[in-house]
């Protein structure tokens, strides 16, 4: 294991310098965090982390939940883990004060989650996905729900999950069959099945609530008739006691990773005795749903931006300690009679290390300033709260997806620094490499995320969103060059022009009402979409980290702030040009995925 | 498990009616081999993969080979495979009849090794090491040596391994110290410690002859001083019985994937015991290894692209079988009152199956290719021959890095096809997505092969190497045009061009003596080329195809033809712009990675 897993001093450095999130308690539901109060937590949770978590990361692979006798076993740490979260705060910290929550800013929650993710990704979920639930019964149930649900679940006493998944329907929501019946005293009568419900079951909760997606009979077809219920595996009695609600642990899936952190199947009202409470209106679940999901696709960029980031300082670790070969001299050739020299002094291996700094830190910076959205859309009102919360709808699909899918590429440049090292199981870096491999699958694939952003958020309003970020962006341009990043701001200015120009040439398509082709390479504008807003996010980095040398108002070290003006610079390098590639993609006349072939072409 | 693992026509397609290999028995070497005995062959091969080593290769993964009392155990099915592999004259085929050979041409080695590799990676290597130890001794070892060691190990009876890696020294081969003393009946006492020796021990063999690079006393530093020895685990004593040399298996590494694999931690003469006879001449180890090590790292290419192979059919045909989801209507909605449809039906699923097979079908083609130039070295003389060794050196490392690197990404997109299902171990994708991940490390990290490439074969000979593939590339464009493949002959062209602008670029570096940053940004120049190297082996597909289609002269469907112009279409759709992005780069003036910066920038 590593000496390091994550950085303090560059997660400060977002959240106050580039951020100014301490400012959020100029709110009033934020007033009592200053920064002498956010620090303390931050410290806090650290400790938490390098104690309860990080010494049992590699262990939770070694010994992963495993299903025995119609219940889920998961490593007994976890015991300790919640406990201590609760106790914490960390399960439901945004809630009221008078829900018995801390109402910690959104960013200052993802700040959190970032620290316990990189100590050990296979623990969080298990409060993050209570939290979750808890949430949506906090946003949409009856004051009874709220009562009866939510204080057991914030003291870590009972667990939570969102259901959604079914064996026959994947991703296609709209072809969930779970049934619900009305029955007289008020409840329903559940039957169906769950699959890959992460979190749904283990020792070390009293219970289990499922916050479950079903059909009330009759309901119309497709997503507007599915509602949601709160589906308990142990229901209250009138008396106030738990009693077994008919909902069974069929199995827990085996996995290539993140084993520590079990994935159920769930089978409900085998016997007929399962009941549910429907959460807000009939046929209106996907809609309160998919507020939830927003959160939890924040969660999963979070995850793997963290996975990421502990995979970065142990392979700059090992790239410190290990000497091997030499350095090329002015004659071409090395010098067998001089000293290995470090691996670091490699250049191919500095690249790599770049790399990796360029994709976690961009992440990072992207994750804090979306969640720091989430919480104007919350604190603002009108049009100001309005296009917080347009901007982060725009951004959800890359928060989730960028760092699921440049985390796996970042992580894989880091097993290569440790050569054969990295593929045995006595270095950490494989295990990173299996878990992070989830998160471009866990809530909406990279595809389906592809397909939300391009089919989705870019026409929403008009292209409203689209108009805000640029906006934004071409305020980062303006800043960058009075900075003196006038060569970066010009070609970030350049790019901009190529988005709208691809967008476009995507959109003819659209109003033509060629579907097909408006949305076949949606992946592809994924990719070029995403690496022109990590771009974004390292300029405006780099700005800050510019004036704090300009000024020598620098918190941390000089090197600190060069580090991240030469990490953007690396950025531009060696990325932005992946968006002239995708770019040339996108433009091309040909559509090959949706022109007329037969399978016996493949 | 999928019902296939590879493509039989997709090999007879480029063996016969791309690379005309059946006409390799115009010379007398290869003379005994006509289509209808290699036919014969290919499918005794196919009979025993699919009867011996496919059913075994998910229980191999789970059984791991393992270490117990000073000796590795493997997979029980490894012994009747080996049995079985040596009877069907899979060790050694290539070596001349009266050393037990059958002399078959390297192209054909590749031809059956793919089909060995696509059904089982973790058992392959047994043989093909073995193999590559015994040539060493047929190339350079005494007409002694010859007669001790070949016939037992091309039985099967007698493990062969290539014993090159040291704790301290890794890839850098200059700084070994395992030492060979003389002694007086002409061999060498041997010691050190020879670490990731793969196939290394295991209780199915008699013996292991370990091809074992050492430092004569008083040899040269550096690379000049290496000697190449024959070091068995038991030595043959003057009665010709087998008595102990001091060779202890200390550990197995456990690793993430590829663990039916055995590989191995050695220590040479920890009681003084240990005895070791030269291979050639003193000092010269290093080059006989690595013409060795050429064929290796050929098969390590073969590897990776056999797994991604593999993985791609059983995505095709998870995406044939599963339905789930709609197409999007002409009123850009989807239909629920509709059934859903297969995932092949939608656009990314079938774009990521094209990638797939571009990457997968591109990668046989160009290894196919390397090994014919290896016969064609063999068998012709004088210019042939040498230019044909030529430009099998400057596509090695293409052959090793480009199957390993995007075969990654290829069995990554597979694994995506499957969703969540494709995480969990009920499903194989996972495990070729572990599996392959050490490709890109063994016999020389993609960085070394890079540097290869760029630091020694793009110059070698004042760049007569890459002037002949210039040739053979300009030879297929003009093929193209004539079947009518005109855009694409002429995007070949112009990317042509820029590999001469951006190489002439970096050479600009070297002719200057700036070595560091001639070199710095080799990896990047290596996904450059490989990915014209590439488009240049699938337009060559393309025009046998496009003419079989033209002339109604084809041996399998119409659809199978078709199917190749297509994927050779989506190549340059989909891949070939990546080498503009990478030229950016590769022609950026900036130089990151050799600039003075401190670790602290980290």
């Amino acid at each position: 294991m590593a000496d390091k897993y994550m950085d303090l001093d560059t997660l400060r450095f977002i959240l106050y310098e580039v951020l100014e999130g301490d400012k959020l308690n100029k709110y009033e539901r934020y007033a009592d965090y200053d920064r002498t109060s956010l620090d303390i937590l931050i410290d806090a949770v650290k400790a938490f982390a390098d104690q309860e978590l990080y010494p049992y990361f590699k262990e939770m692979d070694e010994k992963p939940a495993y299903y025995q006798d119609g219940q889920v076993f998961i490593h007994p740490q976890m015991e300790k883990v919640l406990k201590k979260a609760a106790e914490l705060g960390l399960i439901g910290p945004g809630f009221e004060y008078e829900l018995g929550g801390m109402q910690l800013p959104v960013l200052y929650n993802y700040a959190l989650v970032h620290i316990l993710d990189s100590a050990n990704n296979h623990s969080t979920g298990y409060a993050g996905l209570t939290t979750g639930a808890a949430n949506l019964i906090r946003a949409f149930g009856s004051e009874e729900l709220k009562a009866q649900y939510i204080p057991k679940m914030i003291a870590g006493e009972w667990g939570g999950t969102m259901a959604l998944t079914e064996p026959q329907a994947g991703s296609s929501l709209s072809d969930i069959v779970s049934e619900a019946v009305p029955i007289d005293d008020g409840s329903y009568a559940i039957s169906g099945q769950k699959i890959f419900i992460s979190g749904g079951d283990h020792q070390f909760c009293e219970n289990f609530v499922h916050l479950t997606l079903a059909r009330i009979q009759g309901a119309p077809a497709g997503t507007k008739g599915i509602s949601l219920f709160v589906v308990p595996k142990k229901r209250i009695t009138t008396e106030g006691t738990l009693e077994d609600n008919d909902v069974v642990t069929a199995a827990d899936f085996p996995k290539m990773g993140q084993k520590g952190y079990c994935t159920t199947h769930l089978v409900y009202g085998e016997n007929g005795n399962c009941r549910g409470w429907l959460v807000g209106e009939a046929n209106r679940g996907l809609k309160y749903m998919f507020q939830m999901m927003n959160e939890a696709r924040i969660s999963v960029g979070c995850a793997a931006t963290s996975m990421a980031t502990a995979a970065y300082y142990a392979s700059l670790q090992y790239a410190k300690e290990r000497p091997q070969g030499r350095k090329i001299n002015k004659k071409g050739v090395k010098d067998v009679s001089e000293e290995q020299v470090l691996i670091i002094e490699h250049p191919d291996v500095r690249r790599m290390l770049l790399l990796q700094k360029s994709i976690v830190e961009g992440a990072l910076a992207l994750i804090l300033h979306a969640s720091r959205l989430d919480d104007l859309h919350a604190v603002e009102e009108g049009t100001a709260s309005e296009e917080a919360h347009l901007l982060l709808e725009l951004l959800t699909p890359i928060v989730k997806s960028y760092p699921a899918e440049m985390g796996k590429v970042s992580i894989d440049n880091g097993l290569q620094i440790l050569g054969g090292y990295g593929f045995t199981t006595d270095f950490i870096l494989q295990q990173y490499y299996r878990d992070i491999r989830i998160t471009s699958i866990y809530e909406g694939t990279t595809g389906i995320q592809s397909l939300d952003l391009l089919g989705r958020k870019i026409p929403m309003e008009n292209g409203r969103a689209m108009q805000l970020l640029a906006k934004e962006v071409m305020e980062t341009i303006g800043l960058a060059h009075e900075s003196g990043l006038t060569q970066e701001a010009s070609q970030l200015q350049e790019r901009m022009g190529e988005v709208q120009l691809v967008t476009g040439h995507l959109l003819k398509y659209a109003e033509e009402g060629d579907f097909d082709h408006y949305l076949a390479d949606a992946t592809i504008y994924f990719e070029f979409f995403s690496t022109f807003v990590i771009a974004w996010q390292w300029l405006k980095m780099a700005v800050v980290a510019q004036q704090a040398i300009e000024r020598n108002a620098m918190t941390y070290s000089k090197e600190f702030y060069e580090g991240k003006v030469m990490t953007m610079r690396f950025y531009f390098q060696y990325e932005l040009p992946k968006m002239t590639a995708a770019g040339e993609t996108l433009k091309s006349p040909n559509s090959l995925t949706v022109e007329d072939f037969s399978v016996d072409h493949l």
